[in-house]
């Protein structure tokens, strides 16, 4: 039966917050039951996957489908729980296409936690912080993570500065001057990366950056990236040179 | 005067084949000229940049725009010519979208030519090389570039295997098996990337692959990338460990 539960599982896979231990049901959102029933043609008796960031992933079985939702049971685990690196990415929002982008391949290059900042030159000056989740959970649940990114609330670049864990170094993207390649300086986890808005960071906030004995400038090439592109490299770099893209 | 329009050419950035040299007169496409006027809203007197792919950057006057087109007459070199490293990016064709996004991304990210690369489980049928070709040049336009990579027509993935150089390294993104991490195996060029469909390579084509001496299986981390996410970590892994993000 487990055997026959993980074969069967692989096509579909849902995030849940629920606990997942063997024979626990857990209900189904209303957007996941619509999306299992209607989009996917699913069916009582059917299997998928489920995760919650916590238990490993779990081949259930749908056991109820009606107007009270969609019931599921988790029949066998597939896969024990593995965290990914602490690996935070500070990044001034963009546009929303190139936003739900960002949010999409920072899940699958392994982040632990997205934080919107606020820097002088950001156009964007609303997030949508519901949307940005919707985007991470999607991009786990196709990825194969077993855990969900945090999306935190937004924060103004200074504040965020002035409540930074110090041990944490903050590897922060710098167009201009003499930064480091990334390669060069990546150490390991805990660690952030900072990538700023289309028209770049100011020169001020450049210099309160510099300042600060957690900051570690570093340069992606000779090239302008696009604020997506920068992140999204920085992201692979960093995971091939020190983080969990080492050892295979 | 060429101080000045070095000032005064930051805005626009054009891709022309013509040569360029000291007042050399250059003019522009149709699309370029109705770009210009109509959505830069410049005037014959505005400055503008210009490269060719061979003779560096330069910075240049709008001298006519009238009904036989727009002229531009170059007057000072911004930037002497620089090659980016030889490497290439071999992709199984993606849907609309990421096939853009891929251009784009790909050409800020450095390749020297992108070659799309028919797989047998490669949904995509066909290929607008067109498309990918204004793709990759806005992206160089854009990104500072001063060259465009070439954009090669579609290959079948056997074709393309024996009639492949072989002093060519071909970096085989291999999702299954004991394949090294990209940043430990990084040579220098000329070297290729060569990244599967979303559902990957067959068993056929993996055993193949693996048969050639010049493919080196590699692996992108333990989660399962998409195509396109695959292949942007991917360049930008290879540029800093052995391409051009090395020194700065």
């Amino acid at each position: 039966m487990a055997d026959e539960l993980t074969e069967a599982g692989g096509r579909i896979r849902l995030y849940v917050t629920a606990d997942l231990a063997k024979d626990t049901s857990v209900t189904l959102s209303d957007g996941q039951g619509h999306y299992l029933l209607h989009v996917m043609r699913a069916e009582v008796g059917d299997c998928l996957r489920l995760f919650n960031g916590r238990d490993g992933e779990w081949a259930g079985e749908i056991m109820s489908a009606g107007k009270r939702g969609v019931t599921v049971t988790a029949r066998a685990r597939t896969a024990p729980q593995v965290e990914v690196p602490d690996l935070w990415l500070c990044f001034a929002p963009v546009k929303k296409t190139p936003s739900d982008y960002l949010a999409q391949k920072a899940t699958e290059l392994g982040v632990a936690k997205l934080q919107p900042v606020f820097t002088r030159r950001t156009i964007v000056t609303r997030v949508n912080q519901d949307r940005l989740l919707a985007n991470v959970i999607e991009a786990a649940e196709q990825s194969d993570r077993l855990s969900v990114p945090e999306v935190a609330a937004p924060v103004m670049l200074e504040k965020m500065l002035s409540e930074w864990p110090e041990e944490r170094t903050l590897y922060f993207c710098d167009e201009g001057g003499d930064a480091c390649p990334m390669a060069r300086v990546a150490i390991l986890a805990p660690v952030a990366i900072l990538t700023g808005p289309e028209g770049g960071f100011d020169p001020a906030e450049r210099a309160l950056l510099r300042k600060r004995s957690f900051v570690v400038p570093v340069t992606l090439g000779p090239r302008i990236l696009r604020a997506d592109t920068a992140a999204l490299a920085a992201l692979a770099v960093w995971q091939s040179t020190a983080g969990g893209w080492r050892q295979e």
